[in-house]
């Protein structure tokens, strides 16, 4: 799949709509639209990179606001103080369906491990 | 907990025994000793932080590393192409047992989602 035909770059550039939590000039997090528990948002760098094997492509600071923005987005949601999961899935056993790096930050019951 | 009670510091340090995957100056990778799929490591930054809540502390490029080296862990136990999941526990809802960040790299089998 290009760039062109990935739909979160499309979300990423307000070329398709999404539920957006939270936005930041590298970083997106908006609601999963197939969502698994009550609080559900992905949050994706605005640049393309399919998964884990290419993170190494993307800047420093921004692999950090991942987590960061994770946390607020756990904040906003109500969920940081009750628990959450923050979850990348990478390939055919863990589900990936969309190949534009993204963190599931899931939360709002009780979580079981995979 | 202080980080002098912190079990995954003491693995840091060498002063508690595991079964180590890889590891550099700021990351170790280790095996779970309570492993829920067939591949199942913890990647950890050596400092101590207890939580996404604090991963501001860490410097940008430890961030980074800790995706990188779950990749390479991923591909050191086999599981790159077949899949896998990078997971962090935040809190009591998602099940973190020990508050120094880990993340979990599971793979081996279809994982489902929490």
């Amino acid at each position: 799949m290009s760039e062109n035909d990935c739909i979160f770059c499309k979300i990423a550039k307000g070329q398709m709509e999404a539920e957006v939590v939270y936005e930041e000039e590298g970083v997106i997090a908006f609601e999963d639209i197939n969502a698994k528990t009550p609080v559900h948002v992905l949050v994706i760098p605005r640049e393309h990179v399919p998964s884990m094997a290419e993170v190494g492509g993307l800047p420093d600071g921004i692999t950090k606001r991942l987590f960061e923005v994770a946390q607020a987005v756990a904040e906003k949601k109500g969920v940081a103080e009750s628990g959450y999961a923050f979850r990348i899935n990478n390939g055919p056993d863990s589900g990936q369906e969309v190949l534009h790096l993204h963190a599931h930050v899931m939360g709002g019951r009780r979580l079981s491990m995979p």
